[in-house]
Formats: structure tokens, sequence, C-alpha cells
């Protein structure tokens, strides 16, 4: 059986995290998951026209980092996954290289549960995400 | 210019809706773009072992089904994200039917500011993932 | 129950419309759904030798767009696709921005037929693409 | 250079086929380049309750396998695609095998011009889509 960290192995500040360079080709992937055809993302002659000068990747691409750290990595596999904040603070553009962390900043013991600051800088460690996630921890 | 729906177009009450099959598809184009290869998503043989007894698919690939209808088509192109708040309800399994509804909730006209319920059901009317969403509405 | 708009919503002149940047991706994929690795398509060090100058996208690609927005919005849901006639009038290059549009020329109202001219243009204003669709209009 | 045929090597009666099981990938990878999520072919649910009784492939996603006939065999590479009439006589399920035909009706070598019946048939023989398409031939 694949298993995460058990509350018992998981402490107020522990972090992990993981990088990304985000393509034409997984915007174009994910808008095709989605059905999310917003022309900021698949239009470019449309998107020069915005204030980001081009297409810019769906906030939503860019939370799916932060699931992949939380599910793989802290606490990893048997995660249980209950809520998440998020505050998109800024574009991701096509070529951007998202940095995505999970931070632990509350264990609650008595309940398996925990509560993660979550992350995403881009290239320039400009924050374009962040928010908070709460989460089962894993059980043998 | 493609334009969603600007502030005096948007009420409260105001409702829109996608619906989609989550397929194995789905799930597996999920992963390799986040690289969220949690065993319960991609591993047949580790998920029949688990609570849900087979695989389930990513959380936030259900809450894109939100970004979509937020994004082409309440409000509309020209949306812009500001923050999502997910509470993940009850697993998604391969070939559920995800109906994923946003609801004007407030208007703040002002800021350009729209809040909205955002609700994702199953083929059986249960609630799977829902939250709230804080949007700028789109500009001429 | 979806539906999109029935026989007597329909009226000569009415229009909708899509638009999409064409990426290596779409072209990529859509190689793989159909085999057609036709080297015009998919080989550069190839077609750099062709009147073209580089790959172009597969004129049937360009047409599904039409195909998307009578099934999504003009009629939309519940519209049946009887036959499409398809000119391809100039070549679609990666990183082209198609719009596609269709436009009711006659409703047979005793048949519940509609027949409409399907028009795909580049970011130029250049049509790459037309010709005529028929299709059952949706019923209740 | 890869060449098909050229106009001095194409026959009146000369045909080529390919053949495809069209499975939910492709109608999903197919929904997503095109964009085209009407329901019939991404919601099982509602597909259910229509005439199909389940959700059908893109009649243009069929088509498709006629333009790889025509531009990896018959003429093959280096073919420029005109014109292509379809006529959708049947729907194509989830898990049907298609046998995509071009044959050639009538070669005018003056105007380098080929005209080809094309026939999709499923695999209980039965025609789903036909019509024809009008190329011009490679030259050297």
């Amino acid at each position: 059986m694949i298993i995460g960290k058990t509350i018992e192995e998981i402490n107020v500040g522990d972090k992990d995290f993981t990088e990304k360079t985000i393509t034409e080709t997984d915007v174009y992937l994910y808008a095709g998951i989605t059905g999310d055809f917003n022309p900021a993302h698949i239009n470019q002659a449309y998107a020069e026209g915005t204030m980001f000068k081009g297409r810019i990747a769906h906030g939503m691409l860019t939370a799916g980092l932060i699931s992949q750290v939380l599910g793989m990595k802290l606490p990893g596999p048997g995660t249980i996954y209950l809520s998440q904040e998020l505050k998109f603070q800024r574009p991701v553009r096509i070529g951007d290289t998202i940095h995505a962390e999970v931070e632990v900043e509350e264990v609650i013991k008595e309940k398996n549960r925990v509560v993660l600051k979550t992350t995403c800088k881009n290239q320039n460690d400009e924050v374009v995400l962040d928010g908070k996630a709460v989460v089962l921890a894993p059980k043998n």
C-alpha cells in the first residue's frame, strides 16, 4: 500500500513543492478537458487586445499544481482533500515557470486534519496564486 | 471584441451551467498536465483498496467546470477571476456526469465585482463540490 | 433537458460564431485521432519544401469549428447534422486564429430543416473555408 | 521528397481505405480540440435520453478518416484538398469500427484534378457517412 505522511509525521512548518513551465500544450489540453474556451486562453488575436497582451493560462490549471503537491508529497497518497481557498493574484502567461508550494500551518490531531498555506509563484518570484488547503491526513 | 455580461447586465439570482461526463481520458490527461499522479486517480489496483473502491477524478478537475461557466457564460469573456473557495463534498468517479452551476449572490457595482455561489452535482443530484467565486465583470 | 433553438426560434439571417487560435498541439492531437499523418501537417522538414513553406492544419480540423457552432449555439443541442459542403480556400497555418461563423440562409419549417452558410476566416479576414450545412433543428 | 500518386498514376475505379474503432478517448480529445461539447457527445446522462440512447461521435471526426486516406494513400502526400461534400447518414457510436473508403470517380488530367466518392461504413456494413471529394493530385 502506497501511503503518504500520517498525522503523527506532519509538523507545523513542513514544506514541499513542485515546479513546472506552463506551455501552450498545457493550456490547450486543459481547455479541452474543461471546455473552457474563454478567448483569454485560446484566442491569440483577442488576447493581444486585452490588458494581458496575450493568452494566459487558466487559473484553475495553476491550482492543479497545488493539488499535486498535496496528493503526492505532503501529506501524499491517501490524503483526502476537504477544501481549498484560492486567490488569483497575477496572470500566468504561456512560458511561465510556476513554483507551487504548500506549508503546514496547523495540525489538528484529534480530527486527523491538516491546514496548509498554498502559494504559487512565477520565475520572477511573484505570487500568482495563494490560499489555504484543508486535508485529512492518510491513515494506515 | 468578444465580451460577456457587464456589471449592469448581471442580477442577483442569475444562473448558468455546463455539464460533462468525466471519463478516464479526462482524468489521465489532467494527471499529465498537472503531474498529479496520486494513485487514487491513476492506479486502479491501489484505488480498489481505498474507501472509494476505484479511481476518482481530481477534485480540481471538477472545479475547472466552474471556471468554464464563469469565463464563457456568466459573466463570460472578459471576466477576471479574483478568488474561489472550494469544498470537496463527495468523490467524482470515472463515468459520473457533472452539472456545474454558478448563481449570482451579490453584485457590487462600485467595485465591478460579482460574488457567485458555485455548485457541482453528479447525475444523482448529490453535491460533489461547492463554494463561492468572486470575479470582476467584463468591461466594454 | 438541454435544448437549442427550435425551428420556430430560427430566422433567416441569424448568425453565431466561435474563434480559436490553431496550435501545433491541436494539429498533433488531431493527427493522432484521425491517423492523418500527411507530412504537410506533421513533418516540418517536408513542409518547408512545399508551396506553404511550413506545416498547415488539417482542413477537416477547421471544419470541426463549424460543427461546434451548429451543435452548441445555432441551432444548438439537439441539432441533427444532415450534410455539409466544404470548400477549402486557403491553408490554415499553425498560429492562425480562426473565426468560424454560421448564418441561417433558409428555414424549411414543414421539414424542420435549416440551411446555413458556413464560413471560416483567419485573423486577416481571409476566407479559409466556406460551404453550406443542412441540419434538423432541435425538437422539444 | 515524399510524394503520392501523380495524375498519370491515378485511374477511375482506384480505391483505398482505412479503418479505426472510434473510442471514448477519440471523442473526448476531438471535443477538446474543436470545443464541440454538444451534450450528445460528452454528456452520457443527457445522451441516454436522446433517440441515440447514448453518446455518439462527432460526424466531422468520422470525416477526418476520409481526409486521412486522401492525404496519405490515394492520391497521398502532396494532395491538395479542394472540396468535400458530406452526408451524415447514421450516428457513429463509441465502439463502432469505421471503414473509410475513397474511390476515384473522375480524373481531369488537364486540371490535375481528381474526383472521388467517399464512403464510411460501420462494422455492420451500414453507411454512416458518404459524399464526394475533389483534390489536386501531387506533382513532382
